[in-house]
């Protein structure tokens, strides 16, 4: 089969330009949002226009379908709450693409996927994780955003768009493409990653509670100052993982919210993120002690409360055989000496699909390895050589 | 003069269904709000019902005038964002009483005022600056609130109220009774306290600017996380403090921003407000180079960049001899052996208005000391025992 990679690149532009924001290419795209609504629709038409069955499943995850068996490529259209035009967005168009040259070729049959809230205003990966059974929608009905809406509520605005529930059972497997987000390829001068495997995550919101009071008569020794116990907390845990973690684990706090906020009162209550990644489900099992007894002991030295929300987690996954061989043999068409195999240290909708079919994984390069942010790019032609090997892979597994 | 007890209780009560919220006789009427708009008016009105002349200076002090040269007093009616029911509401309303018995009683001649965003949606102070000259009304005009909102443009919401600007010349003295906002007067079962002076205080936000990345997939050695950053400081300010402290100096960081304050971003940037109040000028300068000399150190440590906002500062004031000694006689004649005197640890509009007369302050207790919180209150007992005292060092001056 023969992609197309002036129409990929096209329906790539067009989809930018909706929720297109900040700098550059920069992309806002949240999900449940207005222009992830319009992104959907948009993909929808494109989707029919491709002679694909258009199906979107109570969460809001919107299919491509095929007749009859058929593998699934995609990845997901929401974005970051300042994301780039590709994170998700590329492995969506190219998985069109690729569905439009194997129809063009007369097959084999390829559907499409755009998966919902990968970004994780509600949680992680929660419209995949709900797809493959990992999450109950009724349990993910109850996640709520920083700003306290439900996933429950904000879902209805797709409402009219949902046809049910969506056959797993008709997919033969799973494949993405998608952008490193991270320096390894770019720094290498490489244009195709094969992945190995996905790390696991932990991911769960920690709150202190103390004592809300005036910051001019209320002397130090007397306070119970919650972000006092955060900073505390975040320093001493740099110390606790020190004998525990590997240069490879990463661990985060990127939402914090003080409460009531304001200059002149100590805040009586600050919660904030704690996310950690790591190749091994162990390691990840000891940190995730060592996060909850330090801040037990900081809240208990200092008179505060503290308190842990629900944890989402995805454990570490291993791509198939099967499926990863083709796409190495893709590589070597395409990019001879420039490509690798390698982990992927960000997550993916495929951890989760990894319940239900076999699945893999290849990235394209994250120029300066930035993403998650306005600036996040990749050269045209390695996007598009991306597109090429997926499609060559898929012809490969359907000679094979 | 007599006061009216009851009638005071229940203008103090009618002001606090303006803008009540949370829980208890919790308030929440920050400056410009709808709620503090209508509680200016309804003031006016009370005012005007006094015999008093309503006028409103542009930045929304409003005053209610007696004829002729006349003592002010008063506070201000806007809250925190989260406040009681008697911060600031407390000296306006027993302004009012006190204004009505010298009239009724022929004299003396009593004007009342209350202050506008004494609390800091734009600063500290900030109507009580302006009216003082400490502050330009352009230079106010320029300072945000936290959601970037203007001073200028909030202002607006009272242009038609505005009477133009109001002569100080016209007042021969300030006096405010204020919650204590401290444990000392409720833990100590005394009635009022007599202020001797007002603590100084700084404040200015704190900018960590870093490198926005993908929190899976950027290695912790190469991150420039400006929360961590934040995080270093806090912790590290304490130890660098010990050696310039006094048990009655305190320091706050109760605004703390993130951006883009989600779970899976390394934060590129953080906004954190730093405000520290002493008794002593030169320790207060000394406190500020330590904070901007580590700022910097842990920017340059960590590869970020720091910024420093404008400053808001108010040096410590002693009150006046001749009004503090009137209030000492009236709190001997009503509260004999449950009074004291005693510094103030929070900032009040006296230390603004002290640039142009001579002003004096007195206490009530609060319950527990709570206060910049729904839970703050007084004994209805303790509140007239401090209006009495109000109208008595009025009548003492006057006949003296």
């Amino acid at each position: 089969m023969q992609i197309n990679g002036e129409r990929f690149l096209k329906d790539l532009h067009d989809l930018r330009q909706i929720g297109a924001a900040g700098v550059g290419k920069g992309v806002v795209r949240p999900a449940y949002s207005e222009a992830d609504v319009a992104a959907r629709r948009w993909l929808a038409g494109r989707m029919r226009e491709a002679g694909l069955r258009v199906e979107m499943d109570p969460m809001g995850n919107l299919f491509g379908l095929a007749e009859g068996k058929s593998i699934l490529i995609g990845s997901h259209s929401d974005s970051q709450p300042e994301g780039g035009w590709l994170d998700g967005a590329l492995g969506v168009v190219a998985a069109l693409e690729v569905a439009r040259a194997a129809a063009e070729a007369g097959g084999p049959a390829v559907s499409v996927v755009s998966f919902q809230d990968e970004e994780g205003r509600f949680g992680v990966t929660t419209g995949s994780a709900v797809w493959s059974g990992h999450l109950s929608q009724s349990d993910a009905d109850a996640l709520t955003d920083h700003r306290g809406v439900a996933l429950g509520e904000a879902r209805k605005v797709l409402a009219e768009d949902v046809t049910g529930p969506v056959d797993a059972a008709q997919f033969t497997g799973f494949m993405e493409l998608h952008i490193e987000q991270g320096p390894t390829l770019d720094t290498a001068g490489e244009t195709i990653g094969v992945v190995s495997d996905i790390v696991g995550i932990r991911d769960m919101n920690i709150t202190f509670a103390g004592q809300q009071n005036h910051a001019g008569t209320t002397p130090m020794h007397l306070r119970k100052d919650a972000f006092q116990a955060v900073a505390a907390f975040t320093t001493e845990l740099q110390n606790r993982f020190a004998n525990v973690v590997t240069p490879a684990t990463v661990w985060t706090m990127g939402h914090v919210t003080l409460h009531p906020n304001a200059s002149s009162i100590v805040p009586g209550r600050a919660v904030f993120s704690m996310q950690w990644r790591d190749g091994d489900a162990d390691r990840l099992g000891r940190m995730e002690a060592i996060i909850r007894d330090l801040a037990a002991e900081i809240a208990a030295a200092r008179g505060l409360e503290v308190s842990f929300g629900g944890m989402l987690g995805l454990e570490p996954v291993a791509m198939d055989a099967r499926l990863r061989a083709a796409l190495e043999a893709a590589a070597a068409q395409v990019a001879p000496d420039r490509w690798r195999i390698m982990p992927s240290g960000a997550l993916h909708d495929a951890t989760n699909v990894s319940r239900l079919m076999p699945v893999a994984m290849l990235f394209v390069p994250s120029i300066g390895g930035i993403s998650h942010a306005f600036e996040e790019d990749t050269a045209e032609h390695d996007l598009v050589a991306g597109v090429d090997v997926l499609a060559r892979a898929v012809a490969g597994l359907h000679d094979s």
